[in-house]
Order: structure tokens, then C-alpha cells, then sequence
């Protein structure tokens, strides 16, 4: 089992009676961040407690994840729920909770989880994937020692909006373009694809060069993609492009788009963040 | 109570215990869609299901609505529940059902909405209002007796992106742009701009000029303003954009911004949309 990808082991998933939708997990030391784990996980372990639940229909359409509180490092259950199953769409909640003071559970995440059948129909893009520098002519973001663990996850080459090198308060505009893959290979799927959808930093700290205090509370996530796309891309390059929309008294929201390298729009992602100051 | 304004009469919510959460209300004929009421209006009695309650935190930040399945014309039972209260921040879920067959609670509605005390902090805008001719110079959609219900309780005037004159399967860019306020003046609050978030025609009839089945099936949206920048709005117009962005497959999503008219970006807001053939 030394073999196994770290984002497998993130996302292993444990359960007595797999009918009921409970499991229990472990917060992996890979993708932890600051003061919890990298939001991006937990999205994908509440993603893959439905995809894992043998009455799922189809595949992810839609996952919204709140992040109600910071995860503590260690174990904690998700009780998956299926509460409409329509001919071609299901609807699901998803609750992340870790045992509290007293034994109370101590709930640290809701998510809503919308799975389709899809139809082969008439399909189309208006996102194109903007001009890019090929991926190998970027250079590779150095995480370094001082870095959060969850950085080293990830191969990310910016072409545009790196994080300020200096935090001098001069104002930029919020957007930022990246060539992104799992650092180790491994083939693109949805989790990953909804983890991927929550690399991009605070924009605020590239609007204003300031380095304050930021989380994301609500992130959503829409799937473009059927098993068939995501398999073209393989353990490929994704592009993806993420900016801020409206900063009104701390709180901002950040819009991003996940292409993958033949310009197919496989992800659009939407979070809303808390800043201070 | 015959000068209630429509948009009252919808969200109308009783209860008998507030403490506990649930209410009791009856779909509007004046807000009704083509086969169950406007999503809207359904997402704005999400919203004030939880702002009614006593234990709210704030004012509401994100407001996640997932339509399950059409409700039916008649009464039906919310369920808001604060699932976490932290120092700044709220997280509720809210469940909107109606009685099924043999008595078994049928869900329609799933949803999770975010408050937050809000406090005055550095404040910006990524997403200027486009540019506009006066709301005066511009005619107002007219419904008709052919329209649905819900129309008529909106002032619409687009000045780009209106619905196709002709079904004739040209293909357009899928953005709409248009002034937006009640019909009947009522000071915009935040069920009506959570309503407003959802004004928009799928983008799918726009982006083919096809007249296809689709229909909402999960709808985000952020809050960018507190009470004292939706009192500045009062009764005045708001102006709306929309816009498609990838159609793969049998859904599609759209994203909406709606700023003031003096330019505040007050809402942002992301669908996805179920659409056949």
C-alpha cells in the first residue's frame, strides 16, 4: 500500500454498512493547510462519500461544500444522504462532523451533492480557454520548506497573478492563470477535479499585496465532464483561470474555470471567502 | 391585507413553535412557472425561513438551492436549522417539503444558506457594471396573456440578449443584459434580490434560438451588501446580466451578476440548468 497516491489515502473512506451512507475517514497530513485541512479535500471526501454509495445515479453535476468549521487533525465520519432520486437526476447532503466536547458531534461541514444521468445532446462552449504559453515554458511554483503541506500536492505553473512577491499593499487586478496536475500522476477524476477547483489563493491577497487573514466559507462546484473527458485528460495539464468579483466588508467571492489542455471547460467553480481588515 | 405586495404573500411562513425551525406556507399563484412555482420565489422562501428565525446571525452572505422536484400548488413545510454557530459566521440547512403519497414527506427543495455579522473592512470591485442606456430609454418587456404568472411581477427592460423573436435555431452569444426592479415598488430586500438572481431565461433558448425543455436545477448565490446598500436601492432598478458558460450534455450553467443602478455589485449568482435534446 506504499504505493498508493496520496490523494487515494486522503480520500479512503471506511464504513460498517455501506447502505446507510456512514463513513468514517482520516484527516491526511498530505493536504493539510494553515489551521486545517486544504478545503479542496474535504470537497472531494464529501464528493466521494456519494460516488462511493451504491444507490448513486449517474455522475456529480453540482457540489456545494460549506465549511462551517476548521476540521481538527484526525478522524471523522460523513453521513452521505440521498434525499431524491428522480429518473435522471439524484439529490444528496452530505455532513462532515468530528466527535465534540462531551461526545456531541461537532459539525464541521455540510455539502449538497446533485448526480445526473446525461444524455448524449447538442453541447457548446461560451468560456473559451484563453491564450496560454505551453505548460513546459512556465516555470514551476517552488513550494519550500516554509510551504503548507498541500502545496507540494500540486504541479502549478503560473503564467499570470502569482502571488505578490512582495506584500507592499500596491493593488493588482485579482486574476490569476496556472498550468495545474497532481505533482504525482494520477489519472484525473471527479474528486480530484473538485479538489483542483479550490487551489487558487485568496484573491485578495493578490487584489490588495496584503497578506491578511482569509478562508473560504462556501465553495460550488459544476461539473462539465463525463467519465469519457476526464479520461482524455488523463494525468495531463488542467488551465485554470480564477478571479475575484465583488470584496464588500469581509467578504469576497472568487470565480474559476478548469479547461483541460485540449480546451474543453471541465469545471466552473464559485467560493466565497472571508478577509479581514 | 389587500394591499400586501404579491412577493409578501409568497413568502408568507406561519409556525408554531419559531424556535424549532419549522413553517408552514402555500405556493403563490401570483409567482407560478409553467409546471410548479418560480425558482426564485421558492429560493427566496429558503432564504427567509432562516431570517425569520429568532437565533439568526447577521445578515446572509451565500444561499445555496438545490429544486429536487417541482413543488405542487398548495401548502408546504420548511425546515431551517442552524447546524453551526460560530463567532462571526452561521451555517444553516433548509428543507422544503409537501406531503406524498401515504403521508411520507416529499422533499423538493434542499438548501444551505451562510450569515455572517459583517464588519466594515477595505472594500472593491473586480466586476464594473457594464455599459447602459437610462432605464427610461429602454421599452419594457410585455407578457401578455400567453406569459406565466411570475413575469408579470417583474419590470424587465433588456437591452441585449432578449428572448429570440423566432425559434429558428440561429445561434447567438448567450449574455443578457437588462434593468430590473418589482412591478409593484417594493424596497428590495434580501428574499427579493435572492429571488431577482433567477429572473434570467435559460441561456440555453437564447444561445440556440431553440425553444427546448430545461430548467433550473441548482442555484448559488452570494450577497455583497448589507441593509444600508439595499435601503440606497429602496424601490429603484437594479441592472442584471447574464450569461452562459459551458452546455455540455443535458445541463448547462449560467452565471448573473446584478449591481445597482449607482454601480454596487449587490449579487452574484451561478446556475446550472437541466436542458433535453
Amino acid at each position: 500500500m506504499s504505493t498508493q497516491h496520496p490523494f487515494d489515502k486522503a480520500l479512503a473512506l471506511q464504513h460498517s454498512d455501506i447502505r446507510v451512507g456512514h463513513f468514517t475517514g482520516a484527516t491526511s497530513p498530505d493536504y493539510w493547510n494553515m489551521v486545517g485541512p486544504f478545503g479542496g479535500a474535504t470537497a472531494a471526501i464529501a464528493l466521494q462519500s456519494v460516488m462511493q454509495h451504491p444507490d448513486v445515479l449517474g455522475t456529480p453535476i453540482a457540489l456545494t461544500v460549506n465549511f462551517a468549521a476548521a476540521l481538527e487533525a484526525g478522524a471523522f465520519d460523513v453521513q452521505a444522504t440521498a434525499v431524491r432520486t428522480n429518473r435522471s437526476t439524484q439529490h444528496w447532503t452530505v455532513q462532515i462532523t468530528q466527535p465534540g466536547a462531551g461526545g456531541a458531534p461537532n459539525m464541521t461541514t455540510t455539502a449538497t451533492v446533485v448526480t445526473a444521468a446525461r444524455r448524449e445532446t447538442w453541447s457548446q462552449s461560451d468560456m473559451p480557454m484563453p491564450e496560454a504559453p505551453r505548460p513546459g515554458t512556465v516555470e514551476r511554483l517552488s513550494v519550500g520548506p516554509a510551504g503548507v503541506a498541500w502545496l507540494d500536492q500540486y504541479e502549478m505553473r503560473l503564467f499570470g497573478g502569482s502571488i505578490p512577491a512582495k506584500w507592499d499593499a500596491s493593488l493588482h487586478h485579482s486574476e490569476s492563470r496556472l498550468w495545474l496536475r497532481d505533482a504525482q500522476a494520477r489519472p484525473l477524476d471527479f474528486a480530484s477535479l473538485a479538489a483542483m477547483s479550490d487551489v487558487f489563493y485568496p484573491r485578495v491577497w493578490l487584489r490588495r499585496a496584503k497578506h491578511v487573514p482569509a478562508g473560504t466559507v462556501s465553495i460550488t462546484t459544476y461539473f462539465h465532464a463525463g467519465p469519457a473527458q476526464l479520461a482524455e485528460v488523463g494525468t495531463g495539464y488542467l488551465l485554470g483561470r480564477a478571479v475575484g468579483q465583488q470584496f464588500f466588508n469581509g467578504f469576497f467571492d472568487q470565480t474559476a474555470h478548469l479547461w483541460s489542455e485540449q480546451g474543453a471547460l471541465l469545471a466552473t467553480s464559485n467560493q466565497i471567502v472571508y478577509y479581514k481588515e
